[in-house]
Formats: C-alpha cells, sequence, structure tokens
C-alpha cells in the first residue's frame, strides 16, 4: 500500500514495488498481518516522513513467516513463524527487517494475532518499564485506556501487581478495560481524572502516567503525580507545546520522560525487543497479556483501517490481512 | 540567627533560644561553621518554610563537633568532626540532625571548610549522578558556574571525565571556572548558550544540564539537549512556569528531572549522603574536588551574607563562623 500524495485516507493505494532484500544482519519476513498505529495516520499526512534508511511504505510491525535470510543471520531460520517492530514497510506482502527487532510468535496466539503486538508491547514495556520502572504497588494511569497501548499497558500494569486506572472517551469502552483488569476505569467526557486520581489513591496520586493527549494534559497530568512521580509522554494527539510548572515538578521531585521507538538506533530497538522476549513473552504464554483485536481487514482496506483509528472507534488494535495464514 | 518577620537581609536577627536535644538516631553538633545556600534567602522571604518537624532556625548545612549522641545511634563519638546536611536549624550554636545525614571531615579539608560540602556535594551528587547518570565523555552544562553548586558540579563532572560547559553571569568568573577544570565557560550575558554548546560540542548538545533558573530557560536547555539528553532543574531563580515543547522532548528522547533535597524523607537523605560518602569523599582526599569558599563571615553577619548572593556576587560558598574551630 502507497500514499499516492500526503492526504486522507482515500490516498493508500495498491501499487507494484520492487521486493525488499534483506541485508546484512535481516531477515526477510512474507508478511501475514500488519498492524495499524496512530503514528501511521500522520505518515500518511505528511507530517512522520520515515527515518533515514527506512521503508517508505508505511507499517510498523507485522507477523509473518521468514522467508529469506541476509548475511549474518543467526537465531532464525526460514519458515520460522514470527513478529517483528519495524521502521516503516509493514502494510506489504514482504518487509526487511534487523533480525533483533524479530520476535517469535508468542504461545497462546495465532499469527494474525501476533502482528497487534511487537509495538504496544515494546512500546509499553520500553516506556513503563525500562525507563519509568513502574514497581508492585505503585499506581499507573494509562490515557487512552481502550488502544492498543492503553489494552497493553493496562494488562501490563496489573501483571505486575500494580494499581491501574485508566480512562477513555465513551462509555462502551469502560467495561473492556475493566475486564483486562483496570482497578478504575474514567471516562473523561463526565469525570475529571486529576480528581478521580486523588479520590481513589486517597491522595497520593499517580506514580507512572502513561500520556499520548500530549500538551493539553500536561498541567492536569503534573497536578495528578504522587511525590517521585513520573509522567511519560509517547504521543501529542492535543498539541505538542504545554506549559510546565517547574515549581510542582520540582516540589513532587517528578520528571517528565519522552519517547519514540521508531527513530532510536538499532542496537537500541533490538534491546528493547530482548528484553521483551525475556520478559513479557512468558506473561504472554501464561495468560497475563493478551492481544486484543478490535478488527482484521483486508491489506487493500488500510483506507478504512486509518478511519477507524481517526474516529477513536476501535477497542484495541486494527489489523491489516497481507495473506491468509 | 532567627529572622524576625519575613523580609529583607536586616530581619536576621541574633536571639537566645533554648538548646536542641538529640532524638533517637540523632546526634547534636556544636557548630564551627554553617553554609549559606540561595534556599536560605527565600525562607529569609517567608517563601520557603521548613519541612514539618525541622528546626525554625535557618541553614541548610554545617560543620562541627559532635557533642551529643541520642539514642540508637552507632558510629559516632563525642568529639568526632564532622559536617552534616541538615533540613534547617545550621545558623546556629548547636543543632541536632539524624546521625545518616551526618559525613566525617574529608581528609585535607579544614573543619570550616567542610561546612561548605554537605549541601552542595549532595545536591550535585544525587542530581547528577544518581539520578541522571552522567557518564565519562558525556557533555555536561552547568548553569551558575561560580556558585557553590556550579564549582562542585563542574570539578565532579570532570572527575568522572565529562565535558564541562558552564556558564557564568560576569567575566570576572570565567577564570574560577576554567581553574576548576570546566572546558568552556560562557558569559551568558554576551553569548547564547544554546549556540556555543552546540559549537563546541559539533552539533551534539548537551547530555545532561544542570538548571538552577528555570522557566526562563527551559526552552533553551531544550533546544540545547542532546538525543536522549537529561535536564536537571534544581532551581527557579528566574520564575517556575514555563512553555515545554513536548514534540522537542519526543523527538530527543529527553528527560525534565526536578528534584529537592530539603523536604525527602529522612531514609532518602541517609542513602544519598552514604552514595556521597562512598563516592565523593574518595575524591576530595585525593584531590579532585576542593572545596570553594568565597568568604567566611561571623554567624551575626548572616545578614550580609545574604546580601552577598542576592548580589551574586561570590565564587563558591559563603560561610558563617559560629565558633573558633
Amino acid at each position: 500500500m502507497v500514499v499516492r500524495d500526503a492526504g486522507g485516507p482515500e490516498m493508500l493505494a495498491v501499487w507494484d514495488v520492487i521486493d525488499p532484500q534483506p541485508g546484512p544482519g535481516e531477515v526477510l519476513i512474507d508478511v501475514v498481518a500488519a498492524g495499524v498505529n496512530r503514528a501511521d495516520l500522520l505518515q500518511r499526512q505528511g507530517n512522520y516522513p520515515p527515518p533515514p534508511g527506512a521503508s517508505e511504505l508505511i507499517g510498523l510491525e507485522c507477523s509473518g513467516r521468514i522467508s529469506g535470510l541476509g548475511p549474518g543471520v543467526e537465531g532464525f531460520e526460514i519458515g520460522d513463524e514470527v513478529c517483528a517492530l519495524l521502521a516503516g514497510g509493514g502494510y506489504a506482502e514482504r518487509v526487511a527487517v534487523p533480525a533483533g527487532q524479530v520476535l517469535p510468535r508468542p504461545e497462546g496466539v495465532t499469527l494474525v494475532e501476533a502482528a497487534a503486538l511487537p509495538e504496544t508491547v515494546c512500546t509499553v514495556w520500553s516506556n513503563i518499564f525500562m525507563l519509568a520502572s513502574l514497581r508492585p504497588q505503585e499506581t499507573l494511569l494509562v490515557h487512552g485506556g481502550a488502544s492498543g497501548i492503553g489494552t497493553t499497558a493496562i494488562q501490563l500494569g496489573k501483571a505486575v501487581d500494580a494499581r491501574v486506572i485508566a480512562t477513555v472517551g465513551a462509555d462502551s469502552k469502560v467495561a473492556k478495560c475493566l475486564e483486562l483488569g483496570a482497578d478504575t476505569v474514567i471516562n473523561y467526557r463526565k469525570d475529571d481524572f486529576v480528581e478521580v486520581v486523588k479520590q481513589v489513591t486517597e491522595g497520593h496520586g499517580a506514580d507512572v502516567i502513561l500520556d499520548v493527549v500530549g500538551a493539553p494534559y500536561l498541567d492536569r497530568n503534573m497536578r495528578t503525580l504522587a511525590t517521585a512521580g513520573r509522567l511519560v509522554v509517547i504521543g501529542m494527539q492535543g498539541g505538542r507545546t504545554g506549559e510546565l510548572d517547574l515549581g510542582l515538578l520540582l516540589a513532587k521531585r517528578a520528571a517528565v520522560l519522552a519517547t519514540g521507538l521508531r527513530a532510536r538506533p538499532v542496537q537500541e530497538k533490538a534491546a528493547i525487543v530482548a528484553s521483551v522476549r525475556d520478559n513479557v513473552w512468558p506473561l504472554i504464554a501464561d495468560g497475563h497479556l493478551r492481544p486484543v483485536v478490535h478488527t482484521v481487514l483486508p491489506l487493500e482496506e488500510a483506507g478504512e483501517a486509518h478511519r477507524i483509528l481517526e474516529d477513536s472507534e476501535q477497542i484495541g488494535k486494527v489489523l491489516l490481512l497481507a495473506r491468509e495464514p
């Protein structure tokens, strides 16, 4: 699927391109399914160009079977069922990716479902655990609890025995977040999350906040943080520049952290993927984490997938099917 | 020295108060010298009240001899020459303090000079090293390079083989910062530190920034940070609320951290002091770090000491002498 020109979902079109070739240390994957991420919408609009050297095609994660091995690859064989974190190129029938960004299909998950995992799990794990060091009994506030990131964060938070509070924008999403284990779910259109978090934590606040809204939530997030709390911003859906009260930050001895996965060097991505394989993959095998899939559409309907995300209709991930598994 | 009423330096006055008594786990110190810190000025103005349970008297650090031991204190004896990190009460002849906040007078430093160490060394060590993890070969930018904090940060940065850039507000302070080891010193009244840091790091930027200015520097500090850089705000001399560009934070995968020492629980202070004793005290003994003392005034002249800090005249620390050593 190529983007004919920066613009709306209708700009996504089927096109024949040259097959990618696996370079040194890379594997070639015959894609079965590709995950759709909010960053894909920005890239389609021309606002999130691929990093240097990455595929021009959209798509930050996929599942499939290994169909080629570049020089120097160890630990994978032709035919292996895998999923992978990509810098681009997922909306396609084939993609080449550094072997360090490839994970085996976890036990108990179909090959299609596995496409829902790499981007969300690596994002949540690297931010909430590797960066913000969420600990047992701490309180995690997840904004956008029904999104792919949100449903993953709720489950991983509960898997480490944290208290999890999620915000959602519609009552229809509350039940799903509770089912996934969230202790408290707030419809932000009805209630002020600052107040609710204070109430349910008896004034303590949130130790870690995972935010995708950005500027409009910056001050409210700061007021919601506990002493020594960590605000992790991974998206700016509402805007990028906000007022930061350094006095409040200092009084709380708090941290504002922001990271993205896509632009990181290959070695850093490989370190995250290795940590995910060691720490999160066992949680999938034992049932603590399962992919939440809203719907699976044919790859050619990528435009419709983007419309679903733009309207925030989904609960969990939207996947694109490139070939029958 | 008591504050008769919130106000200017003239509000500091000699007064007889009841001797403090060491509680469980505390030692009593016969104060020889007390360090003057910028936070003291805020407290005198009524803007920085002592935390619950702390002395009402000003003074966050002192040196002296142990003259009393509360129940359960181990590792110290009457007569030991020490210095201590205080929650308050340093501008006095005697002060009681938890034993975990007491350090032996380091080798090669007089008992008077030792009063210059606890607050600055614990602040710099806990922020730049324990929190922001400054590593060898990284670039450290120190704002206010000639202050007590600044002169300590320059020396500790060089002791771990970082590149150190300092800003100062007067040409008269440049030479001292260079003498202490700073690789580059910027007079911020003449040059734009954003540009100078970019030039001397060949576009890389600062990996760690130690800031005391706050809001007016927030955006410039963000633009000066390197990828994966850490901005540590420990003061807000210029204001507390500034614009934060989360997009820049995210693009740089950076962190904004803010901490203060004074309000922390006793156990956290003890952990910092223990780390300082293990890691920094040997650097004093071997000459990598020495206290920089601007002047020593009699305790009764605390008002004059405050005037010096208010005019930013000093290079290094101003100390108050409570009794002959």
